[in-house]
């Protein structure tokens, strides 16, 4: 590839680039000095388990190390050793340097079956080796690198202000430091979700500051969720895990709706979006199911795809279902251990009079999941949206997120 | 005086005191513990040239001294050492070690002119003892406790914020940074004036929150300048400075309009209101000239003070001046080491027509100050509002800031 269709590779899918010509300059610039460009990405230390989602940005990275360039991972351990100082933030906790150290690792190796590991090609650096090193007079000085008014400006700070939803000053350092990250790791790209747009743009203005050139800032788009709406995120439920077994990331997959195909294949796979369009347009369940194929053979490889692939029909074609399966929404309280037990979700969703008839029903072998007769041995089930609960012959709900 | 006597005199003039119901408790503890009061008092290394202004809350400071307490003094030398990291403010200079030392040492010189200064009545703090030693998450902590929309509640800042005046994120530490001093040194009371009362208030949050009972605030009313108009303060030149002879103190006191009277009266005075105010109508100048003599008697004696009333109305009543002197704004650009020169001033002012031609007015002795004659020898004077030059018999101007 020349540096032009570099360039095109990699701003192809992305949502924002600041700025493709400072990109390809970049790229020239690495080509014509023999050096490899320092492609920084955050990871945060509190929510290690990667999913598809992530995946997004992982894949960017891979383009840009197969082009010779080197990822810079920043992992974000300074924070995680402070955590939430007003307490009110459960999803900010406290982490141990254990905790911060195995969670680094768990996602270091879930990262590795996409970008390459080797030392010339990933480096991994936690911000704690130069932000504890930063005395009040220098967090003063880097503080003044920004007005308030400007870091007004990001979106999430400007709808609490006025919705008087209270901000901390603290919360305007976090920018700040990530910010400076930048610097410290003398980053030539950053990349990250929409969410990262303002802090990103902030390192660009820091760089500058301390007589660096500026990162190239590539935005990616979000990638939506099983259910087809919300951004893909663990809490929600929506999630496809990078460590999900085959047959789950095919089933997951397969759960999707129609109109979320078309950002799945435009995130996740490097199909020509008139080949993708034409097969969801004239094909819409055989599109899904290669969309689906496409990914479990990506994480696990063709075999493992095509014996999913077998499952899934073997379960699906089984029987007819009727065609107003009633929904039922995930009881999320009900969730324990990542899974539901099927006594408590029947009764829940009204499939059953009590616990213990729904044990009984399970015991007797009445009871389906996804076509699949369970036993007590199997009845506690993970809460994927669109499984189907099947009691008896005619009755029937299928969960949702 | 007995417990609800002294709160009595120590609120007499405050502006505000939060609480005054806590100012009682914390004096009957005192007693109960047998422990003096901590009374707390900023001072800032780039400004050490004290007058009238600030000695209005250094009075308040000997009142509690008078009583057993303990001044604490707190030199903020820690961002004295900083500066104004945009290094667009010009009042924020970066000081040397060397620079902040003397400063505080005349600082302390020119405060000993009012508050008592043996180590049991007066301990001086430099905040660079505690600030220096706080990380990056020390101050994210500090940060934590206080939010955006509070911090914009400060009038400066709201001003500032709704104009679209640029803050820098830095300002907001600075009030966080002056609440730790409270905490730091443990204080029982907080002086200041009334452009301080958000910082104070914000050290009273700071302390309970660190388990502290929290300091009362007491902020002092503004004394205006020898205008009458403004707050006294060096860089209008409308100031009568500690340092300023008994003759300079005596006649800028017999400058100020009538009306600025009872706000001195009020606080640089122990005199009654009813017995001022009474002065005030009968014979304004007699009470003005009064006021000039007790100011000068409380900073040198009562002798310099009956010389300096003596030689003001020497050179006042001597000769008859003309109704409508014009006013002629001082020159500020023209003040050389806090003088001007005469003949520039004159050629400023129209009074002759160059520089010249002013030097041979004033050599040959037809040049007035005040009523004095003038030599070549005594020809730079003081920027002092209120002064009046006559040139020959009918030419005269009085300067005013």
């Amino acid at each position: 590839m020349n540096i032009d269709e570099q360039v095109q590779t990699l701003a192809a899918n992305a949502h924002q680039v600041t700025t493709v010509e400072e990109l390809k300059k970049k790229l020239e610039s690495a080509v014509a000095d023999g050096r490899q460009l320092r492609i920084k990405l955050g990871l945060d230390p509190t929510a290690p388990d990667l999913h598809l989602g992530h995946s997004v940005v992982l894949k960017k990275v891979r383009q840009f190390q197969d082009m010779g360039h080197r990822a810079v991972v920043i992992v974000g351990d300074y924070t995680a050793r402070v955590g939430d100082p007003t307490g009110r933030n459960a999803t900010r906790p406290i982490l141990s340097d254990e905790q911060i150290e195995a969670n680094a690792r768990t996602y270091v190796e879930q990262a590795g079956l996409i970008v390459q590991t080797g030392d010339a090609m990933l480096e991994i650096r936690p911000n704690s080796e130069w932000l504890s090193t930063l005395s009040f007079a220098d967090v003063i000085r880097l503080c003044s690198k920004m007005t308030v008014a400007r870091m007004m400006e990001r979106d999430t700070f400007e709808n609490r202000f006025k919705k008087g939803v209270p901000i901390g000053i603290h919360e305007l350092l976090y920018p700040l430091m990530q910010g400076y990250d930048s610097v410290a790791v003398e980053a030539d790209v950053e990349l990250g979700g929409t969410d990262q747009t303002f802090n990103n743009l902030v390192g660009r203005n820091l760089q500058r500051d301390a007589g660096q050139e500026p990162q190239v800032v590539m935005i990616m788009p979000i990638l939506v969720g099983t259910d087809g709406v919300e951004k893909m995120s663990k809490s929600k439920g929506n999630h496809v895990a990078l460590l999900d077994t085959p047959d789950e990331k095919f089933a997951k997959t397969m759960s999707i709706p129609d109109e979320a195909m078309a950002n799945w294949y435009e995130l996740l796979t490097d199909i020509a979006p008139a080949e993708y369009n034409r097969w969801i347009e004239t094909d819409p369940m055989e599109a899904k199911k290669q969309l689906a194929g496409w990914i479990v053979a990506e994480y696990h490889d063709e075999k493992p795809a095509a014996a999913a692939r077998g499952e899934w029909e073997r379960v699906h074609s089984q029987r007819e279902l009727p065609d107003d399966i009633p929904e039922f929404p995930i009881p999320i309280d009900l969730v324990r251990d990542g899974k539901l037990f099927l006594p408590i979700l029947m009764k829940a969703a009204g499939l059953c009079s009590s616990t213990s008839e729904g044990r009984r029903l399970v015991e007797g072998g009445g009871v389906r999941v996804n076509g699949e007769a369970v036993s007590m041995a199997t009845a506690a089930i993970a809460p994927v949206n669109g499984t189907i609960i099947q009691v008896g012959r005619r009755k029937f709900v299928r969960l949702r997120v």
